[in-house]
């Protein structure tokens, strides 16, 4: 019998901000550690794309993803080569990577084959669990259902951090958060809220009540069903987008946009130096007109830049 | 608002043969222009397979591959490497590299990402200008719906150069060169067309009418409906490949191939040192017989070669 | 007309334990050959996944997978960059690789961008001998039809050596080895057969009759219709997957369970030192319970490193 292996997989381990074996979610992430991977991420930011690094040669780095998604994965390509990191991609539809395997054997195949750091993307949530608790290399969770998708609320928070001059601190004392859509089954709402809360962030979700419900509250932050109430107040608003794609129920999407919509009305009633921002890929027209999505407040394409820091930080951070 | 970006998108741009930061057609691209490239892909060829340069070292380059080429993405894939390059992949149908995202917005994220030079093919004619519209790295076009292939169109001047000793002056006067099939909705054709004219060749366009309609003679070349009248006088012949995938309606396949395949009774009309080309893959028994295919006259496998050299040089020339 | 040619397909040449240009399957692959790659193989193993080499370097290895196989293009990846080399995939069903083309033609394509290494694997028995045919690089079968898959033999008599003491000498004298499962239609059982026999093990194939037949006999091997009758007496039992995919008819499903299943209750009836073999991936259930799986029998995972190593030799020894 394989022997079980309790404690494997917990999102970090220690008291000296040293982030552990793996990042499966941001909830069992402290403020501190949030904060020192932000900080090595600052570094790799200011580096600029053109630098490289050794601290990953010859380890190699395996794309494990069950979903499709080719912007994170891509993103991540990119962040492990920068520190001199082979990659490999194992993509597809489940059956195409497993053939029915499990996940757990799945992950333990593509370690064998001497993988240091497993990126994992899975439509079930608790999968980037499952894959933690069948290996000993780096797991790094891209995205697992509705439960988590770390780096994307690491990378929110370090565009707040530099658009709003907090980059030194990591301090979000004082801000005040918008995340709008739909928050109950969004992955990237709760990693953004993970990150901002912990960081100190006054957090609001806003949504009609089946998307944006008051049970939130329980994750530390506020919930209202106005955008136009709170979006004077705000220093930076993410709009998620409308997953047409996984048959979103928006009811009738004009009432939605009617209500939800980031246009140009609403987004002249921000703060002057308030932040717009989206994880993409942008539905415009529906969640955010292209005049905002272009206009001087778009922190959209800042927030890919700084994916590929948070992931470079957050690879080296988790490799042995 | 994001400021518009004029005359970001031309082919080329100043007047020392210096290629600009895209290559989108043949079109726009000066003879000057068109020369220098092929100087500098007839040193890569020289240099061999195994020759591996640095100039790109550090520099990540992407193909954005709306529309499915595995060769031509491989192609490029193993220019860039040699110079050094990192690449990733972002291929599939349209709907999972975008999830309806725009094609602009598509190309300013894998930007925002770092990388310095996208590779873009699309089944839309003109998306590689949108690509380049919207982003202020390198672009290249691997082909555009039936609007342009330019590589595509200088490795086949490359093969035709050192097949017939032009590789020194690139030079192609006195030449005629064929190009026999669907012409009207060939991108391969367009940008051969535009590569052979501005070298100095005399083209001729061959197949039925509404393939080879005489408006073409606009872009500078002749029209004929008979290969028989043509091939004794011809130097190279280019054999397009019929697509069948894009329903390519040729009328009875029975007739087209009486009237336009190239076999071995009609190579045997041909000069001595004539060259026979195709840019692949062949449908053997449709627009070529084996016998022709694998025979002496044969430079389709030199195309190939060729294809790789080209883009370094492209690769090379377009990246700041 | 392209010369033909001939013997250009073999799997070794000479007799000094050379290996040739291709390895396409163990059948035709002398003792002496096949210990040598293993001997290879053993020195890579132990070097562990962090090793890095430069025998490949400025060498480009292609993936020319007709058929997917996940797990098989990644292990051969790795083991190209371990070595130094570059990789490029070209993946996918045929048609989107080849769009008609045949299978020399889509071959000899990728040897002329300079690729020094195919490795083929493909729906279709015989299809790696005729991309050997078509090329003068290097070539390696990673799975024809149901004709061979060298490396799976190879790793597979590697882990034997390393879990039964015979990584010395290569010299499997004495050892009686179990194949389970669907032999007739598996490529893997006809490789191991090849390896294990060569070795100087005794083999048997276990499996109901249609997928047993006595006919195997001829490969040098004896042949059962009972697992439990031969279960004592082996070293290792090699357990093959159930291909439901490839719509397997194995009669009924629980009879075939009931007989071939290797379960706690068979597996308490092996020797103390004798292992558990499965090529993977796992039907857990099926042709293996978790339990057995996850035992301490169990080499599935020595199996899937031995597989990197195997194929960094193999790579090695034929590129020249």
């Amino acid at each position: 019998m394989r022997p079980p292996m309790q404690s494997a997989s917990v999102g970090t381990t220690g008291s000296s901000a040293t982030i552990g074996r793996c990042l499966l979610d941001l909830d069992h992430t402290s403020a501190e550690v949030i904060r020192a991977i932000l900080q090595r991420s600052q570094q790799h930011l200011l580096s600029g794309p053109d630098a490289r690094h050794d601290t990953l040669d010859g380890v190699t780095v395996a794309n494990l993803f069950f979903e499709d998604s080719t912007r994170t994965r891509v993103s991540f390509s990119i962040a492990a080569r920068r520190l001199g990191a082979d990659v490999v991609d194992l993509t597809g539809k489940g059956s195409s990577i497993s053939k029915g395997e499990s996940v757990a054997d799945t992950a333990r195949t593509v370690e064998a084959m001497g993988v240091k750091s497993i990126v994992v993307r899975h439509h079930a949530s608790g999968a980037a669990q499952q894959v933690a608790d069948a290996v000993k290399c780096a797991v790094l969770n891209a995205g697992d259902g509705r439960h988590a998708h770390p780096t994307q609320g690491l990378l929110d928070a370090l565009t707040v951090a530099n658009a709003l001059d907090r980059a030194e601190s990591f301090d979000f004392s004082g801000l005040r958060i918008a995340i709008v859509g739909d928050i109950a089954h969004s992955r990237v709402a709760r990693s953004d809220i993970g990150a901002f809360v912990k960081l100190g962030a006054s957090v609001v979700c806003v949504g009609p009540p089946q998307l944006a419900p008051r049970s939130l509250a329980a994750m530390g932050c506020d919930v209202s069903h106005s955008l136009d109430d709170v979006i004077e107040s705000c220093d930076a608003i993410q709009m998620l987008r409308v997953q047409f794609e996984r048959g979103a129920s928006i009811g009738s999407s004009r009432s939605y946009v009617d209500a939800f919509q980031l246009n140009e009305q609403r987004a002249s009633r921000m703060k002057r130096h308030s932040i717009v921002m989206h994880p993409g890929p942008m539905n415009r027209g529906v969640e955010i007109t292209s005049r905002v999505a272009d206009g001087d407040q778009n922190k959209i394409f800042a927030q890919v830049t700084a994916g590929v820091a948070v992931r470079m930080a957050a690879l080296e951070m988790t490799v042995s």
